[in-house]
């Protein structure tokens, strides 16, 4: 059928079951849906009476299903309304009058449109395949395998929707229970192609029709010859979401670029009395030492901190990049006007009293005069930003100063709290913090797009509750992922358990399923919690990108190597199978009773000429890709000179051009935690008392490289 | 059948299996087994010929199904010598032919003793129930979902064998798709009783007979009205394992008293040159301040920092407690035999140089040696121990002496020196901090044996690689957990995994899913991480037991509660819900526009009233059983403000005899970091930058309340 028919014929169909006021489609309603997008279903007719199901058994000569059809009978197994295996006249006159029977008991009110003669189909592989409309992503596709299992093991993965074929076969790797498609112990394995024709097919049906939130296929049978959906079950949405005004690329990189790169910022509400978030913005911007200008703008005053302040944004002279708000909200909207008035392209909202307590009225407000101006929004409801290599503290916070390479981004005021202070105490090098609140405009998307392209952020961070515009989110990262590593802590993960679901696929939906997946897609670094992303934020941009798979640890302390190996295998990485040359190599340098292998034990108590040598040897093999060190505290080595000399070989094989990510753990006394700060410091990730976290690191690491294609077999 | 009826039967069968140099056994001799003990298979009967199997098909009247029988084929459906459902003479026949061909097509030299006509179980449920033999725990039972997913989702729990009939019940309930069981979506359940009863049975027929090490019943076909055995497969040891030297739980506390509790020390091979570990030693038996007597043992001396030297511990005058071996491996021995002369009841081995270098024998001898005359063994190969209250440092470190209710032992050196320096940073109070080495002797379960009973003693966490005898631990974790909790960090997690196995229980078996089992069982709190048991060992101790499931979030950032609320249920502990009225009392404090439920949000910018307000109910009310707290900085409510007030709050109500653990979060800026110092020192754990570690300390706690029985519902 050309695309334009299918179209035709199945929107048609959708308004009248619209008319009807329905939401769920009959059966004989989904098997038009079927046909037009050439979901394979199997052969079926409808008998109104019993002598036509009789004729009809006939027709299709083996045995056969018989299924109640009712517009108000949803759950068709539970009201008995299904019989499998039924053959000959006899039988099926039979079950024809039992399966009517049970829908009158089941539910006395039921219409009963008569019942559904289907080929019964061979035994194979159950799976579902299905679609859902997810409130941060659209349309999404799901795959799994079916039968009770699949409900209580939740083996499921979801796409955006529609997918292409290659995109659709991917999913039947991405199940635990992958390898049982593939035959195990002497089954046959599905049909691969077959399966991944039914999910790009539902994914083009639900992308194709707005107003379609859920599509069952369940069970899809699927045997090494075909697959086919024993039954399709759609529900339409109650109501359509309302678009989102959308900017483009060019757009946002332009407004953002004057966010974080401004040269005059105007202050709103800016005070010279201490205690007042007005004073603490502008003290914040003057001693954090912007060289940009900074007007102050207060009808009150003559002069703030020593430079003049403006009775309006508007009577200040020449552009101005970004008006900070520090002025309670119910006068918001009368400065937003001012500020739209100057052209300002970008409003930061310190204040709260908007959606978050209530006042959805007066957000909804300053959207709209915002929209009417142009002028982008930050908050409201937030604490500020930093742009740390401008000297930027626009904020009612405490001046931060450390740059480097991450910007960090937090929906909530108290996470950034906990951003700033984690950044201060470990000294993170930073290019941003940003608060981003109630969200009213600017969103993760935004931020990301400007951060994928800014050339001080090597690394972005991101703490998250829910995603505007999932689909913008996952276009923002798919284009910064390959430039720079994107991590993001999710917050809320369980929350969405509860969440009422008219299909099996949509109570799969559940559970932070969708936002695992699809992240995982984009080739986001998800962090498992705060502390995570803040160290990820703080390493990441610390360690250069492995270009292999091979991980190789070097360890003091064989205890170490057996918690470091534990962690090498949870994390996902490789030990690397040591190449007997190189055994034979680090042999040379470890005692007798030491290992080789990998990891390499050189043994307690050895020199520091031991570790210096089997470390050169790691740097300088081109056949290993990573080093995870294990230090363990002796007289012999104390730490700070473990910590010398394993800086200085890894200064001199970045200087030669040698550049691998080396972490370390360090077991000792309380001198390793100086060690590890002087290590971290010298591009070397190092943690005392802990053998999970360096590989922790490591792992994202890695994770962020195969997502960007940095290394072979994809993500 | 009589026990000793059963038991005669069997091991007569296993001795001519064994004659015949065999270790699998045919199919008939599994049957012999399972009638023995009275394991549900289903009827069948050997047929010689095609005419004999024809017969016993019409005998047994409904279809059944043909398998080969052949000592040389263990897996008969690999080899094409199974057919299910064969009815009628003419099929039995064919069928009879064709896996007959199969077989002799698969392996041409493989015996065929003939076909075996069994029975047709009914469709049901797919079951696995088996018994393999663990290094370290001996026989266990196991118990999983069967058919091709169980092997791919390893959905497998064990125990130790033999089970009683609850503990087998209660098997059906530990693995993740246990709902399945109890009928799903109108599909019926098992019978459970019945399903035990396989379980129960084979776990006694594994345990009566050290000589078998696997039986399969793969599967089990379980329906609503029993459980079938369709085959059972039984592999016997290659060999036996070397029964190990035990000691009574008196013997044991015995010594291990003196060695905790040492009066008098004696130090072979004291030094006065400073580097030796023998004046390492030394010096920090004096400057750790042990009160009792301390003895240098060196034939070359007459004084060591200014007591009196022996030539030989033989010439000690009095009793001597304990002797700290610091002379290189090779004088050990001699040393060793003159300390058993003297009657010293305990050696702290510290040299290396023993197992762990390949010195096997020299190990052997010593612990020879010490059996002949009664001498426990720490070590060898072991930094030494501390007994902090004793004010004993008998160890090459340095001293440690923050008195508190942790013990801490690490099989390794390395973890043995990150314990030091985490205690030391964190000052965690400390009863124990002990290195066990080679453990030649003295294992985990001693030490847990007497820490149970050290009333100075409040939280065991021990790191180990191995057990050398699972049992033992159990029995002790099991005396220790209703009195104090036990966590373990089980090294090593992942390189079970290639070991080699007969069966498919073994092969289940591998990858730590038996320690992981049988830990948990024995009320275990296993660390995911050498971190976690660092912060658990210095929180658990902290916090009071909860007195039920009721934990209340109250936070002041929005953001924080979320995170909390995830980290909640990632670690298994209930949010409350709260009732009615005491949700309109957490109203009465926080403004219109923040949450009660639960997480309480009191938001951002309240005053310190009321963060004491809404915890002063908490605290007070007696439905509520744990507070997790969720702190945001700021200027309205500095850290240190809300440290004191929580401080002081616990501080009351534990003075009118109410203790709940309270755990907080604080997010904001680095003053936080000495706000947790002071919270966690006054009995709340308090973290900086972090959601996740403060409810994972409580999420511990509350593991080992349930293991202790302290909770309704078991563990």
């Amino acid at each position: 059928m050309r695309a334009e028919d299918r179209v035709r014929r199945v929107r048609s169909l959708l308004g009248s079951v619209r008319a009807e006021g329905r939401t769920a489609l009959t059966a004989p309603e989904g098997r038009v849906l079927a046909e037009a997008y050439g979901i394979a279903v199997p052969g079926e007719e409808l008998a109104a009476d019993v002598d036509e199901a009789v004729a009809a058994a006939a027709r299709f000569g083996g045995p056969v299903v018989l299924k109640v059809v009712s517009p108000d009978i949803l759950h068709k197994t539970e009201a008995g309304g299904v019989v499998v295996g039924v053959e000959g006249a006899a039988e099926v006159r039979a079950a024809f009058r039992r399966i009517v029977g049970n829908a009158r008991a089941y539910d006395a009110g039921a219409r009963v449109d008569g019942v559904l003669v289907q080929e019964l189909l061979p035994a194979g592989q159950e799976l579902i395949v299905g679609a859902v409309t997810d409130p941060a992503f659209g349309k999404v596709v799901a795959f799994g395998l079916g039968g009770v299992l699949v409900e209580e093991l939740r083996d499921v993965t979801f796409r955006l929707a529609p997918v292409r074929a290659d995109e659709a076969l991917s999913m039947l790797d991405s199940i635990r229970s992958a390898r049982i498609l593939r035959g195990v112990r002497g089954r046959p394995g599905v049909d691969r192609w077959a399966v991944a024709e039914q999910i790009r097919r539902v994914s083009e049906l639900i992308a194709d029709f707005p107003e379609i939130a859920e599509v069952d296929l369940n069970p899809v049978i699927a045997t090494a010859g075909g697959a086919v959906a024993a039954d399709i079950r759609v529900i339409l949405a109650e109501r359509q979401p309302v678009p989102r005004r959308t900017y483009t690329r060019e757009e946002i990189l332009a407004s953002m670029r004057r966010l974080m790169q401004p040269r005059a910022v105007a202050v709103i509400g800016a005070s010279n009395e201490p205690g007042k978030i007005g004073n603490s913005v502008m003290r914040n911007l003057v001693d954090g030492g912007f060289a940009g200008d900074i007007h102050p703008v207060n009808p009150r005053a003559d002069d703030i901190l020593g430079r003049k302040a403006y009775r309006s944004v508007t009577d200040v002279p020449g552009e101005v990049d970004v008006a900070v708000f520090a002025i309670p909200a119910r006068f918001v909207a009368g400065a937003l006007e001012e500020v739209g008035r100057k052209g300002v392209p970008n409003a930061v909202l310190i204040p709260s009293g908007f959606a978050e307590t209530g006042e959805h009225g007066l957000q909804a407000e300053i959207v709209a005069i915002a929209e009417r101006h142009g002028v982008r929004l930050l908050g409201p409801n937030i604490y500020g930003y930093y742009s740390t290599w401008q000297d930027l503290c626009a904020t009612f916070c405490t001046p931060y100063d450390v740059k480097g390479g991450v910007a960090l981004t937090s929906q909530s005021g108290g996470i950034g709290m906990a951003v700033l202070g984690f950044a201060r105490t470990t000294r993170t090098g930073v290019s941003a913090i940003v608060g981003l609140g109630n969200k009213a405009d600017l969103d993760e998307d935004d931020l990301l797009t400007w951060f994928g392209e800014d050339p001080h952020t090597e690394c972005v961070a991101m703490h998250l509750e829910d995603l505007k515009d999932g689909r913008a989110f996952v276009a923002a990262a798919r284009a910064t992922v390959p430039k720079k590593p994107v991590v993001v802590l999710k917050a809320g993960r369980t929350a969405a358990g509860a969440r009422a679901a008219g299909s099996h696929t949509g109570a799969l939906a559940g559970d932070d399923a969708v936002y695992d997946d699809i992240l995982r897609q984009a080739g986001v670094i998800r962090a498992p919690g705060l502390n995570d992303m803040l160290e990820y934020a703080r390493a990441l941009p610390v360690l250069p990108a492995p270009r292999g798979d091979n991980v190789v640890i070097v360890t003091g302390a064989g205890g170490s190597g057996v918690l470091l190996s534990d962690a090498v295998t949870d994390h996902g990485l490789s030990l690397m199978e040591i190449p007997p040359d190189l055994d034979a190599a680090f042999r040379r340098f470890i005692p007798p009773f030491g290992a080789a292998g990998n990891p390499v034990d050189i043994t307690g108590g050895e020199p520091p000429s031991t570790y210096e040598a089997t470390i050169r040897l790691g740097l300088a093999d081109p056949r290993v890709h990573a080093l995870v060190l294990g230090y363990w505290h002796t007289v012999v080595t104390p730490p700070m000179v473990f910590a010398e000399l394993t800086a200085r070989l890894v200064a001199e094989f970045r200087e030669r051009g040698v550049e691998k990510p080396v972490v370390a753990s360090l077991a000792g006394d309380v001198e390793v935690e100086e060690a590890c700060r002087y290590l971290f410091e010298r591009g070397v990730v190092a943690y005392p008392y802990t053998t999970e976290r360096p590989v922790a690191v490591l792992g994202a690491k890695y994770r962020w490289a195969r997502a960007a294609g940095l290394l072979g077999g994809g993500s």
